[in-house]
This record gives structure tokens, C-alpha cells and sequence, in this order.
């Protein structure tokens, strides 16, 4: 059993952040992802069909015969929160490693997130805070226009349409004297330089996809499911739309070619044979 | 045959800059309408995924027994191609009609045209100009972030990111001199007016949802093809996400109360199934 693969999905590439983190520490792992780059966004959709392509995504996994289940995608994590419940095999999304992170990590004890406008209006991440620690002070703010920005390569530091959407989605929360800043969704890292120029030194940028990769690695150390052989890891990608425009990106985010381990599925098609 | 409906498609809510515009010219005619709100956006998809996505919508109105099909969206109308001819009904794409209104249009023969990526990449405004008047000067940008920002609400005369996305993308159109420029996509006649304001008034804005639903009622019009009821023709609206969300956007685009007439189906099960 501890030699079957990790399985990680997201509604595209932001997964990505998580499986690079995944690779760092886990070497040896072979990971399984799915980039569902055929109905991305799912952040400004409905949360019944955001519990439906969640129940899709992990299915696929389920399928590859994986030992454990990322969801490496805020949106899902928060919308889709009894996802888990269902699933023979060790599962976690974004939010509960990340709010631990978080609360962790602050000093003054207030905390902003940022999201997409399903998951901020999921009021998930103030649960889960106010779960651990009912004294912190949480401020949050949906960005829906980062996702394309991000998806439309708007990410050099200079970029002057990305400076002022930052501007003006974090205004209030720079303004809130937060020390601690949830990135919580997967494609925000990718201008992390920029939130930081703006946000300045003293506020912490927590990723939401690194610490997902953090504490699953630690949950599969401490339950004996790490895998065994010595031979360094594989990893394939599924996508849902055509493999090149995936292979390209993906390149970017994880710093190593991946073309040859790139596959096509039909995901709607695959679940309504179910 | 002539009482049926009149399908329309689109891969959100664009088309209904279109839907809007056969009202006006056909009040007698029911209305079928389909806006994809589960998969959209297609601009940025592979022209395999977008194929595959518009037989499945026309596929859906030709079960709902329409007499005519308008695909109210640039990007299917320039990558499936061919999707007219296996339908057995009259079928039109915006491409034809645009380029028409353009051609018309233009006194000093350069025309500058705008859509998704996919749109552009395709090459079909330039194919399709050409064979209507091959001494044409054409000029074709890609504006990716124009559909995101229409469907975040980002369309205020004054948005200052809306501004300068608008003059990131069309600078060099203003500089190439064109006197005529085709709005390629159905989202973007809902940012006219910012388009309008920089290009100034000597340019003419050609509105591909408003040309091709004149093409419509003329055709229909010339092959005794229209309603002959006295009666206010009825409107459908069918989406693949929820309905809420489409509901609220519908009632701006259209000036009318769209709500008791909104139906969800589940586009990629009915696909499959068939």
C-alpha cells in the first residue's frame, strides 16, 4: 500500500505549487496529478457544480489506485468540504495545513486571506482559524481577476495592470495592519513578488500550497505510508483539455520538462460512465 | 417549421448581446438560448476541447427542435469550422456576417479586428475578409483578460485597470490607423464605451452579436422562414452551471427580467449519453 502513488488535483495548473513543494520533500514519491484545464476557473462558479467536478477529479484519482488525495485547489477545499468523507484513502485539501500555518505564524494576531469568490464566500478559512485560535482577527478579500492574470502570463514584476488590480484588491487589507497574509489559492504564488512589493517586509505570505505539501508529508511519515524504494519518484499529469498548453505551463511552474508523461481524458464523459 | 425556435449559443452569457438584438428585429420568435456557465471561457482552450464543447451545444438545440442556429460566440464561429455542416437546420457562426458589416463599413480599407486567443490564432476574420475583398488591410489583436473582466463587473467608464488593459491591448490598432474595428467576441460590446473613448469617434465599433442576429432576420426574412404568430414570442434560457448567478447577469445584458425561464441541464452527461 505504501508504495502506490500520491494523487493531487486542481481546476488547472495552480496545483502545480503544491506537487513542486510535494517533489522537494518527498523525492522518492510517484505523484499522479489532475489539471482539470478543460472547465477552468471553477472560482466563480456555483458550489453545486464545484461538488460536482470535486467528485469527478477524485474519482479519477481513485481510478489511478492512489494512496492518499491532495486537493490542491482553495475553491475546492472550501466549497467542497464533505468530499473526504467519502473516500477510502487519506484525504486533505488546502485549508486546515494552511490555517495552522498561519496561526502559527502571526504575531499580532490578525490575519487576511485572499481568494477566489467562492471560497472567500465560503467563509471557510474564518472557520477554520477561529477553530484553532477564536481570538484571532481575520480579514478577507475575494480577487477573481488573479486566476487569469496569472493564466495570461501578467506576471512580470513591473506589470502595471497587475500592480494596480493588487492595489486594488489589498488596499483594505494593507490597511488592516494584518502580519500574516493567506495566499488561498494555488495560483497566487506565481505573483507572490508583487503582493510582497506591495505588502511590504513585516507581512508573511503563507502559500497554501507548500504548506498542504508540509503537512501531508508529515501525516504519511508519522502513519508509516511513505514509499520505500530508493529510485527517485515519477510523476504523470492528466488534463482535460489538449496536453500542450499544460506541458508548457507546467514547465514554468515546476522547473522540469514535462511533455512525455503529459495525458489527455475526458473527464465528463469518464464520470458520466460511472 | 417556421414557428419553431430559433437556437442560440454561446459559451457564457456574450451571446446574449445577440439574443438582445433578435428581440428587437423579431419580436414574434421564441428563443431557445444555451450559455455554457460550467465551461466557459473557451478562448483560451484548445481548438480540440472547443470543437468538442460546440457540437455538444448545438447538439443540445437541435433536441430542443429548432428551425435555425446562431452560435453567438467568436471563438466557436472561428475554430469549428465545420460545424454547420452536419446540422440539418440553417446554421450561422458570427464570422460572416462580421466581416460583411466591416467590409461595408470601412473608407479607407484598414480594419482592425479583437477576440480570444483562439479566435485570433485561427486566422478567420483575416480568411474571411479576404474573400469578400481581397485588398483589405487587416490589423488582429487578442485580448484574453477583456472576457474576465466584463464577467468580474470591471466595466465602469472610469476602472482604471479596465483603462489601461483596453490601451495595453489596442495601442498599436490606434497606431495602425484602421478605421473600422470588429468587437471579434460577444463579451466585449459590454466595455463599448471604454473601447469607444480611446480609439475615439472616428473609428467605427462593428458588434459581432448585433451584425450577425441582422443576418439572421434577413435570412429567415428572404426564405419565408419567420413566425407567423401575432403573439410575443417566448424566451428560454438553458446553462450548465446554476441558475442564480446567470440570472442576475442576464437581466443587465438584456434589460429584461430573466428568472422563471432559466432551466440548468448538465451539458457533459447529456453529451455522453448520446
Amino acid at each position: 500500500m505504501q508504495n502506490k502513488p500520491i494523487g493531487v488535483f486542481d481546476s488547472g495548473v495552480g496545483g502545480l505549487t503544491c506537487v513542486k513543494e510535494l517533489r522537494k520533500l518527498l523525492p522518492n514519491e510517484d505523484i499522479i496529478y489532475f489539471g482539470d484545464t478543460g472547465r477552468v476557473p471553477y472560482g466563480n462558479r456555483s458550489n453545486q457544480t464545484i461538488n460536482k467536478y470535486a467528485r469527478q477529479d477524485a474519482d479519477f484519482l481513485i481510478s489511478k489506485n492512489v494512496k492518499a488525495i491532495i486537493a490542491a485547489c482553495g475553491t475546492v477545499s472550501s466549497v467542497a468540504t464533505s468530499l473526504g468523507d467519502s473516500l477510502n484513502v487519506f484525504y486533505t485539501g488546502v485549508l486546515k495545513p494552511t490555517a495552522k500555518a498561519a496561526v502559527k505564524a502571526t504575531k499580532n494576531g490578525k490575519i487576511a486571506v485572499i481568494g477566489t469568490t467562492a471560497t472567500i464566500k465560503s467563509g471557510s478559512y474564518e472557520r477554520e482559524i477561529m477553530s484553532i485560535h477564536p481570538e484571532i482577527n481575520i480579514i478577507t478579500q475575494d480577487c477573481p481577476l488573479f486566476v487569469p492574470l496569472v493564466e495570461n502570463g501578467f506576471v512580470d514584476n513591473n506589470n502595471q495592470i497587475t500592480r494596480l488590480t493588487v492595489e486594488h484588491y489589498l488596499k483594505n487589507i494593507k490597511l488592516s495592519g494584518a502580519d500574516t497574509l493567506i495566499l488561498g489559492c494555488t495560483h497566487y504564488p506565481i505573483i507572490k513578488h508583487i503582493i510582497r512589493d506591495y505588502m511590504g517586509d513585516n507581512v508573511t505570505l503563507i502559500d497554501s500550497g507548500s504548506a498542504t505539501a508540509e503537512y501531508c508529508a508529515g501525516y504519511l511519515s508519522d502513519n508509516n505510508m511513505l514509499n520505500n524504494k530508493e529510485s527517485a519518484g515519477t510523476a504523470e499529469f492528466y488534463v482535460s483539455d489538449t496536453t500542450e498548453g499544460f506541458s508548457m505551463l507546467a514547465g514554468l511552474f515546476l522547473n522540469e520538462k514535462v511533455s512525455n508523461n503529459v495525458y489527455h481524458i475526458d473527464i465528463g464523459a469518464l464520470a458520466a460512465k460511472k
